[in-house]
């Protein structure tokens, strides 16, 4: 069998590089789980009717075909890959209702698959992690602002390069226009939504197209120049001198999303109050979300907001209010451009040496007395020369390597090259050793087998 | 929208049933990692080539189509979506030799599917965990022992109903065969095989089929009797008095395997040399393992053993050794009968209750306090009466309630009615309140509001 090659658009993680990214969704799950936000699973599957509610979509759904059935167009299962976890989550919410508490508060960490072509920060295949909270014919504004600050304080706890999340919200900037004396704010929105893409010009032009005046105009890219990491943004607004009851409650209720998810601010993350997020043509009502890294260009790692109807039949409609996290989107291009990595390739805080084939079963006792402390470790697969036994530990980063003897046993650091005597019965490493730690491998040095680690961990 | 339906063969659990499989998961990962087996997620999609190599198994799979292609077959990707954990991780092993160090030792807990009809114990959307030992061009047996053991461990921690894991040795059954005089062991295989469905009669008929005379068909019949929880198999089968080299070496490596792995044998969980154990035509070596629960029937819930090339390419053949346990095969069975689901449909051990609208920050300080010990807590999301905040927290399996105050703060045990005063900063619940609990709600009484709450954990 020859050699297999990657297939473009669905990237693949070696031991040490999962090894950070499983930190990374543990960290995640940490605090969603702190606050009280429970684990789902939806199927992969959905029915196509459902996958294609949102027309644009429908181009990027894998639809799913038993290789064995008759190759017509019927053959088709009516079923295709969820593109999101957004859908699947309106459908179970009406699926399974009657088994739900609303607010129904849960989180979501799922790969999912988009036929799109691929290219940097697009995958077909990718991993989201999602928080939503559903409630039921209501949902008050504390849900907004409690997902802003779950997020933010999820997102400022990752080992990653430093990230910002964009907050705005769609009344504030719908009641501006509006007290502007616009009478459809859509197209400003719209135009608005493209400053990053089009710039001041072209927004102008495009402003002056939906029939805005020049006092208009000005205002209207005033507001979208506003930015804060604190409430000043307000301040900044109500210097506009627009007046508009939509604009006040938005402006409410955006000050705040802001305290809550701006207690989270650190040099590694940072909750922006930006007026110029708009997010498109998306279904948000209020609160609406972006989030960026700066070593991801103009990539969004992250979007949400306040939808009023994520689902309804005829007797309800369930609000909500959330912010998915492209995982894969976050991960793969740092790991890519070598940005991000872990320092081992295993779990396994030590290796226990073997002297020869008779002393396997101390070795194996040395191992379980171990474990039985939580210290992952296994034993050497063979008894090999020492040199080869450390190296067997120095290239899947394992720290420590286990010398057992009936005399007396001792623990080497192959980092250091410090050997001491130690009990297996009672010795354990500082706990910054118990798990892998994630590293920017561009700021560590070769590792050497016995020299000073200098890896940073963060 | 009209109320979606279940899609037959793709179980979804509710919030607690989730929460259940979610502490099996957790569970099973503590144990691989434990051991120094490394986290492996492999892309979920295959190129079909890949994936029919095994031709069996070829009607099984869901092959991907984007949506706007083309509506004639040239318009499949030539990608499947994969059918287990073994298949990726041949391909994943050749494509990264380069970056992989050898004995190879990974786990994996993935969805899979099947495109089969569904019926009790059999889905086309499930979750497998596997762990696999891979070597280059050797392997030893150190490492069928090691698989043993980690997998016989990680059974016997999960809480569930009694399940027993089944092990034999292909080369133990071979070597008697051929030590009976018998020149092709491959229809006495797969004839011992079928013991299980068509009984000694049936099997006595392909015996003779096979050419068997009446003192090989007796032996046969009688190896495969032989099982126990402990080494003592090995006499019983030298009692025999069947010889040949092959027979040897498979007594030593099997009574090696379950010294191993009887280690982890309880009230709850068995592993069992079971010499009637064949695994039919499977390319399986040497170990095999099989694992089953008297819940369950008939159904395997747990297969594996040892390969002799996994995967091969023009330099080198990769052996291996790993069992494949199905998670979805495991849980759905028990949840659909009520065997299974947890206390809590949410992570949260505390709902801070809310007096009005005023306190919610003294409610949000209260809860951050609490977090930051690893408690995870909720705020109650309106300042709604008293009882409706007490049913908030019973109906999701909330046990403490917390009524914050400046006078004084009380937390309630809504499971037991004590209320107690509690300092936010010093308070925690027992460790047993910190995660949901496992709960066999067959035996479990309903969970009354302030009644003292029978359930039992495992």
């Amino acid at each position: 069998m020859s050699r297999p090659t990657p297939l473009s658009g669905f990237p693949e993680l070696l031991p040490s590089q999962r090894a950070a990214e499983l930190a990374i969704i543990d960290s995640l799950r940490e605090t969603f789980e702190l606050h009280g936000f429970a684990s789902l699973e939806t199927r992969f599957v959905e029915p196509l009717d459902q996958l294609l509610r949102k027309g644009e979509t429908s181009n990027e759904v894998y639809v799913l075909r038993r290789l064995q059935a008759d190759p017509d167009a019927a053959s088709d299962s009516g079923m295709g890959l969820h593109f999101d976890l957004t859908v699947p989550l309106a459908r179970y919410v009406l699926e399974h209702q009657g088994d739900l508490h609303f607010p129904f508060r849960r989180y979501q960490i799922q790969r999912c698959w988009r036929g799109e072509r691929p290219q940097e920060g697009r995958y077909r295949e990718f991993t989201q992690a999602d928080i939503d909270i559903i409630g039921r014919d209501t949902l008050g504004f504390d849900a907004d602002v409690e997902v802003t600050e779950v997020m933010a304080e999820a997102l400022s706890r990752l080992p990653v390069p430093a990230l910002t999340l964009h907050v705005n919200n769609r009344k504030l900037i719908e009641g501006f226009y509006r007290g502007l004396g616009v009478d459809d704010p859509t197209p400003v929105i719209r135009a608005v939504d493209k400053l990053d893409k089009i710039g001041v010009d072209g927004v102008t032009t495009l402003l002056a197209e939906a029939g805005l005046d020049q006092t208009q105009t000005r205002q209207t890219l005033a507001l979208a120049q506003i930015r804060s990491t604190d409430t000043s943004f307000a301040d900044e607004v109500r210097a506009l001198g627009v007046e508009h009851p939509l604009l006040e409650e938005g402006l409410r209720d955006l000050v705040r999303a802001v305290e809550a998810g701006s207690r989270s601010n650190s040099a590694q993350f940072t909750l922006l109050a930006d007026l110029s997020i708009a997010r498109g043509l998306d279904y948000y009502t209020g609160t609406v979300f972006e989030g960026r890294m700066e070593t991801h260009g103009a990539l969004s790692i992250c979007a949400g907001g306040r939808y009023d109807a994520l689902a309804a039949d005829g007797r309800s409609t369930y609000p909500g209010v959330g912010i998915s996290l492209g995982v894969t989107r976050l991960v793969a291009p740092l790991v890519a451009r070598g940005l991000l990595d872990a320092d081992r390739s295993v779990p396994s805080v030590v290796l226990v040496s073997l002297a020869d084939e008779d002393s396997r079963p101390a070795a194996r006792e040395v191992a379980r007395a171990l474990r039985s402390r939580g210290i992952s470790t296994e034993v050497a697969p063979e008894p090999a020369k020492l040199g080869k036994q450390i190296r067997h530990a120095d290239r899947r980063g394992i720290p420590y390597v286990w010398f057992p003897s009936a005399d007396g046993h001792q623990v080497k650091d192959i980092r250091s090259g410090d050997q001491v005597d130690a009990d297996p019965a009672t010795w354990a490493p500082p706990p910054a050793d118990l798990r892998p730690r994630i590293v920017d491998p561009s700021q560590t040095a070769t590792h050497a087998p016995s020299g000073q680690s200098e890896e940073s961990s963060r």
